[in-house]
């Protein structure tokens, strides 16, 4: 592997150690249909998108943002005149996400205990809703693996740099683990810190980037791959 | 005081350092407002507080989970039928809380300044959403007195066990200050930390404990009187 050993491994959560954004499309789906007398399935799509990221700024990721911004997105898409059927449909879908069952991803569980066997120092750091991240945590099994969670405002820099902070390790001795090269991958080599890509099938079009130095990181196809990285 | 000299000090958020709840009571009223064809006022409040108990399983605390209830709650008063415009007014309440200025409490930048140079080590554990309270934090211009921020869940005596063990730091050398005795004082005096309670002239009704041994904490009547306390 590239880059000197690190001691301290941070996973992303979402698409790295649990499924969730297919479930971000098939909510998608449901908010088309619910409101298809108003819109083409893309278009309603697309200007969902659109309105969950105007919205970042003040509502960050997750479920319950996810939810806001379909209300609001169904009153543009209908001219002001939701439907309250509409209104009661959209807090179902995300009522529903957020119950969920938790699917750990192919694994996991196993690559976790490996490490951690071997004296690296495991922590989570992902985005999102406070609740949720932490209730799929508890529901995934998956908590006893780690040191530290972090869940994070945002995934730039100077967010990661405060983390590492707080844990009081040095960019050069963390590698950070995650599908997002926006996210996990991309702010990890600006800070000195390593990184490893484990794409996932299905990305968020927010996290997509054109391109990526692929000489500075490596990428894995699982994350079974990364004990005989290490 | 009471106990031993702790080296830890940890300060709850919201009408503790700054101004929250009113903001609260404030949307509470507007939100009756839009609603008055649907029913009386005190009905109206006393619902929505159903509605928010009810949700906080799965949304948690915030403003983001008050809109959603807001939302929930209208469907409910309006037998379904809720009009398009409740909706909008509704989301507008929401990003409008979400972008009040902060207003940090008589008192608290000076006596975070004194402890902090007296040696104390300082957090804030407050609940709530994530990303409002960084914004919050940002804003108030108190981040460079804390060593640690922990935004939890929920605030129950396993939540700041947790929190402790994070920070290596044992319950007799905690000391809690709040405003909740529910979320700040009874959990704390629970693991065998310490506790002051200030209150704050605003309360919500879930916070509300019905008794208290005020023999077990210290009540202070402003949070300056802190440094001659410790």
């Amino acid at each position: 592997m590239r880059g000197s050993k690190p001691n301290v491994i941070g996973f992303d959560a979402d698409d790295t150690l649990w499924v969730n954004e297919p479930f971000f499309r098939e909510a998608e789906l449901k908010f088309s249909k619910l409101l298809e007398k108003h819109g083409e399935e893309e278009e309603l799509v697309k200007q969902l998108f659109e309105t969950e990221v105007g919205n970042l700024k003040h509502y960050g990721y997750g479920i319950k943002s996810f939810t806001l911004s379909m209300i609001e997105c169904a009153m543009k898409a209908s001219d002001g005149k939701i439907d309250h059927r509409i209104t009661a449909g959209i807090l179902d879908i995300g009522r529903e996400m957020l119950q969920k069952p938790v699917e750990v991803l192919d694994g996991v569980p196993e690559t976790l205990a490996e490490l951690k066997k071997r004296g690296y120092k495991l922590i989570v750091a992902t985005k999102g809703d406070l609740v949720d991240q932490e209730r799929k945590l508890e529901k995934s099994g998956l908590e006893k693996y780690f040191h530290h969670i972090e869940i994070m405002k945002d995934k730039q820099a100077v967010n990661y740099l405060r983390m590492l902070g707080r844990i009081n390790t040095q960019p050069a001795d963390f590698l950070m683990v995650g599908n997002s090269l926006k996210s996990d991958i991309l702010p990890l080599l600006e800070i000195g810190a390593q990184a490893v890509h484990i794409p996932f099938h299905t990305t968020w079009d927010h996290e997509r980037v054109e391109k990526a130095d692929k000489n500075s990181f490596n990428e894995l196809n699982s994350i079974t791959a990364l004990t005989d990285m290490l």
